[in-house]
């Protein structure tokens, strides 16, 4: 839950009573969130100031609901907030107990039905994976705007000094010059493919400035390097 | 996994050994994925077959790779799969143990990072959360046929025969082989900070099979190279 933003919890019945010793363990250190919680004796009592009350569960059921995947209820819900008439709105996601489920009365109670598509021929999902689920969904679509802007491939470059067009350049001039000597280009014919190639590859790589001075350093050490077998040769 | 309908696992050696007689018991009745798991002494040997490999980390690195949610992950890796003429390639979503993550140098034989957006105050998401959600999403997308037709890591690569890891990785030993007999590592100390970064640089580009082996042509008419001059020299 908290690490999705999720910071809201209200336990119904709990099997072990509360507080549980065994929770500020098994919390990963969300204590701020076990100090809320908030305990109630029925489902009736703890969803009776909610207006939207979403029930999460695997089986088909006979009641008759909408019925939402993971994050098309994520999406409804976050554009109903996002809606100023609804400032007052307030919305749950209902999980049942770990074995039996939500039953048939609890559904009842609810606005509509969150179904998790998986795989129809094998499901497994527990109830921490399924609220992960679920409150993973819900925090993708709050975060949309930044996501979407995230979608590109030089968002890794924020704190990494990207080598310029112009270094890139001097790379690969050199690169050819050096290679040109080493008779790469036997069929002069092919050397504007190649060079194409070649910088094709190094530019798609987005090379750090840093990169491009480690690149010089390699092409120096494999000049070098026959040098020293010469030496030992002669 | 399989509640995603993932079916192919590989462990790069298991801490307990393998078969694990806690695993049958832990799996849920997953026993036909247990039956099928793959067995490896090292990363490198685990993605050898693989094209692309995509590695889930926590935490901001310094290596510079491209950054995915994991949401944008799956759309990248649906629609590449979708190219029939991609129909060879493999792709593998890794990810590090469960208390230290991967390493650098792990990260380093990966084309991209995948980062999975949630809470920046809090997280404490566990493997098998990690796994989930990385898992999920690529199930949500693979029955989407709307694909979003934003950035791809693969949009060149339409009709290219991407060079495996393997290929890769023994150009990368071949180059620092040659580097060393060129006397490239002066520090021997800051030799594996040196493979990592230009293992990353080059696994970032993803190389396609024929630039793997211009780059062998680079490397030896770089050795010739000097050859050439010192028989001017002579």
């Amino acid at each position: 839950m908290v690490n999705c933003g999720m910071t809201h919890l209200r336990l119904v019945a709990p099997r072990d009573g509360w507080p549980d010793p065994q929770a500020d363990d098994l919390s990963a250190g969300a204590v701020d969130l076990l100090d809320r919680i908030e305990i109630f004796d029925t489902l009736e009592e703890a969803i009776a100031d909610c207006h939207y009350v979403l029930a999460t569960t695997a089986r088909r059921r006979e009641i008759t609901k909408p019925v939402f995947t993971a994050r098309q209820a994520a999406q409804n819900v976050c554009k109903d907030s996002q809606n100023t008439n609804n400032a007052d709105r307030r919305t749950a996601f209902l999980f049942g107990p770990e074995r039996t489920g939500l039953i048939n009365d609890d559904i009842a109670r609810c606005s509509a039905i969150i179904n998790i598509p998986l795989n129809p021929d094998f499901s497994s999902l527990n109830l921490a994976q399924a609220v992960l689920l679920v409150c993973y969904e819900y925090a993708q679509i709050r975060d949309d705007e930044k996501i979407m802007t995230n979608q590109s491939h030089f968002e890794r470059d924020n704190a990494v000094a990207l080598a310029s067009q112009k270094e890139i350049d001097e790379y690969i001039l050199r690169l050819f010059d050096e290679i040109e000597d080493g008779n790469f280009f036997r069929n002069p014919d092919v050397r504007p493919h190649m060079e194409r190639n070649l910088r094709s590859f190094v530019t798609r790589a987005l090379p750090t400035a840093q990169e491009i001075k480690t690149l010089h350093g390699v092409i120096t050490a494999l000049i070098g390097r026959k040098t020293k077998i010469k030496n030992y040769e002669d």
